[in-house]
């Protein structure tokens, strides 16, 4: 049997979207394909207006529900496999997927055992940056015009969400797998670990405060890539805390 | 290398055609794409306004050459294959294809050996007329939520176009991951890993060496997954040494 399941596990980022008329083309585009949750990180918190509402022709609902958060990072708190997307190739790069090898993935291993994946879309004429990239587990590149890659926003969510309902059709029911059992870390989870293991680095002098060059954002790649769980998530925690304490005591005891 | 081949043997038709913002969007669209071939049937010779140049966002070059015509007949008259858009079954049937599939026809059978294909879009709100789907060779349907089906003319358009691109290409780099240019580490290197791991482990006390546990297991489980590339690999080794060193330096500091 043939079912669309968990497409309500996809979350809708816009970031720093300047057109209120693409919000709402938006919530039209993500209502045609049945996916609902949009998050916009955005300073202006009336940025669904008249014009917004208009141009989501009926698709207000989703509008009503849209949150508005001030970071990225509040927007992905609690989601699992983040996607950023792009029509260029960016130097320092997470994994490049096209579209449709993007929704496999995101519907194979994370939306059909229950997990939460985050699309994000930047802003309509820079994109999204590369820190904002760097804090996804893998980019998808809209194959485009390489002489005019200028997709309008609401175009790019409607094609994204159009390969994400298809990848969901093609899920069937009869998956179980071992990594249901284990609880993949969190977003949030995962910036804690960043936050600590960056404190260590910097303690072990590993990490030069002076130049840090992309090493955390290598790291971070790295890591990413793993997709730890919980438990991992914990191992490597307490890895860190030892280490620390090691380099603690070695300065007290260079005190005493 | 990524080829298109014969995409400029699509032309899209859009059919009475109401505001001239979405005759824009569609250039625009279309561009995005490496379409160019646009036919307009409509009774309005002066639909191409500045909104419509506005709404293309550079995509003017397409604008400037599109054809306007009085019945669809003129649109179609040296086309080989036509397919009609659509968000809903009709009853008149011709034959009905998802995107892809329709794609792929039109690219394998026709466009690929020089024949032209036209993809027809109805007026807004009303899609194609009966008699329009009947001049068709087939029907394409896009897969949209039952309960809201309402695609914007250029949001469609787009995701056709894409499909069309798709299916044009030779050769899809379906390329996962940038790292492949890098070299991944060898068995070996990846052994000396874990070695160096577990040495400074028990260093700093976390690995006890009467309970290891599954420790090691774990570890490797994880660094596996994430599949390293030598430059990371030195990153991880270099991490290790500082914290070696850092605990050593302790150890002298109590021994002196």
């Amino acid at each position: 049997m043939v079912i669309n399941k968990n497409l309500e596990n996809f979350r809708i980022i816009l970031v720093n979207t300047t057109h209120p008329g693409n919000v709402g083309a938006t919530a039209r585009a993500m209502k045609t394909m049945g996916i609902s949750d949009l998050y916009l990180v955005s300073a202006d918190s009336n940025i669904i207006d008249d014009h917004a509402r208009a141009r989501s022709s009926g698709a207000t609902d989703i509008l009503d529900n849209t949150k508005i958060v001030s970071s990225l990072k509040e927007a992905l708190i609690d989601c699992h496999y983040l996607l950023g997307t792009s029509v260029r190739m960016r130097t320092l790069s997470t994994p490049i997927y096209y579209p449709r090898a993007a929704a496999k993935t995101a519907v194979d291993e994370y939306t059909s055992k229950g997990l939460k994946v985050a699309i994000i879309f930047g802003q309509e004429r820079m994109g999204l940056t590369n820190q904002e990239i760097a804090v996804c587990h893998a980019q998808i590149m809209i194959p485009a015009n390489p002489e005019y890659s200028s997709l309008n926003l609401a175009s790019a969510v409607q094609l994204i969400c159009y390969e994400l309902k298809l990848a969901s059709m093609d899920e069937t029911i009869e998956r179980q797998d071992k990594r249901d059992e284990l609880e993949l870390a969190t977003a949030n989870q995962m910036e804690l670990f960043y936050e600590h293991l960056e404190k260590v680095l910097l303690k072990i002098r590993f990490l030069n405060p002076s130049q840090p060059k992309l090493l955390m954002r290598r790291l971070r790649r790295l890591y990413n890539r793993a997709s730890p769980c919980q438990q991992e998530l914990n191992i490597l925690r307490g890895i860190l805390t030892a280490s620390e304490k090691a380099s603690e005591n070695k300065l007290k005891n260079m005190e005493e």
